[in-house]
């Protein structure tokens, strides 16, 4: 059994990797931004939860350093970004926007992906993406804890192609091409296992 | 395109499908608490995300319905929980602790999963997970935006096989039989695409 004291003892890329793999599989996603002044930013996030879907809402951490912090001086300041899902084909691209660009930088251009502007919205979305929807900024927290801020926006237009969408209204996002994340840095496609019906009691 | 005005319309469940497929695969544990008369609950849970690695944060968020009440309810009043990774072996029963049972009732056994008590710590784990371990409560904040409460716990004992962690410190979740989930419903295993050297500009 690892304890606390392990956890402190550890050396802090060997911590930040433990860590961030402990929690399981999680979304990886990039957020498409743009400052008043016309500068695009791109950033590769992997703390997107769903929080709830009437209102459609989403919650993103930012931590306090550089890639993420133009991210969340972007949304502060204009109220809108996007969310991109990741396919196979550009994960080393999208990896890619984690590098510590300055703000003058578009990490569009220095991952060579292309910013793709759909109507009036102001954020780009990311044009190889499959799966994007823009988000409107609800609500900031800052989390004295460590330093990390929680955005919470609500989904405004999906752009996403109709033969994903079951039904019932299930997004097929493995038949998409959508991959999932591990740890910092481990990238991964998915097989379905089952989807199970409704749970209801049965005691 | 999907509009927000279009989500708005949708019928619940379909909408409740479409939006928790949007934000791409999840990590989904179920967490084990205990009330302070001693009363076990199991609950899975499809929100948590990594907060921090130093101190070791992770957050989930608690709607306010039945089954997640009773989880909420105990962190609460013990300041004590567990988090749970799941394999495909036994994907049905943890899928099977969504259902709406009176708090008097334990989920370990209406899912037929077995509680777990390692030293002296107060929350049951589930026996048949690979890598789990037991959170503190830290913070606590109620979002008025939609009635979820985000819970912000330190991560405390892990248990975990000692040959799924890299000298990085990485943890091979995929080796372990970690699965991820998509919407509500959906379980899936994962194949790695890649694992990626730190990004660091080019540029």
């Amino acid at each position: 059994m690892i304890h606390k004291e392990d956890i402190l003892k550890m050396e802090t890329r060997y911590r930040a990797n433990f860590i961030n793999s402990l929690g399981g599989f999680k979304s990886v996603i990039l957020i498409g931004t743009k400052s008043k002044l016309g500068q695009e930013n791109l950033a590769i996030f992997n703390s997107l939860f769903h929080l709830g879907a009437n209102p459609a809402l989403c919650g993103i951490i930012c931590r306090p350093d550089v890639s993420e912090r133009h991210t969340l001086e972007n949304i502060i300041e204009t109220g809108i970004y996007t969310i991109n899902h990741i396919t196979s084909d550009f994960v080393e691209k999208a990896h890619h926007t984690a590098a510590r660009y300055p703000r003058t930088v578009s990490e569009f251009e220095a991952a060579e992906l292309q910013p793709e502007y759909i109507n009036d919205i102001f954020a780009p979305f990311v044009k190889e993406s499959i799966i994007k929807f823009s988000v409107e900024l609800r609500e900031k927290h800052f989390l004295e804890i460590n330093g990390t801020t929680l955005l919470i926006g609500e989904i405004k237009d999906v752009i996403i192609p109709e033969d994903v969408i079951d039904s019932t209204g299930f997004v097929d996002i493995e038949k998409a091409g959508t991959i999932t994340c591990s740890g910092l840095d481990s990238y991964h496609l998915t097989k379905k296992i089952v989807q199970l019906p409704y749970a209801k009691p049965k005691l």
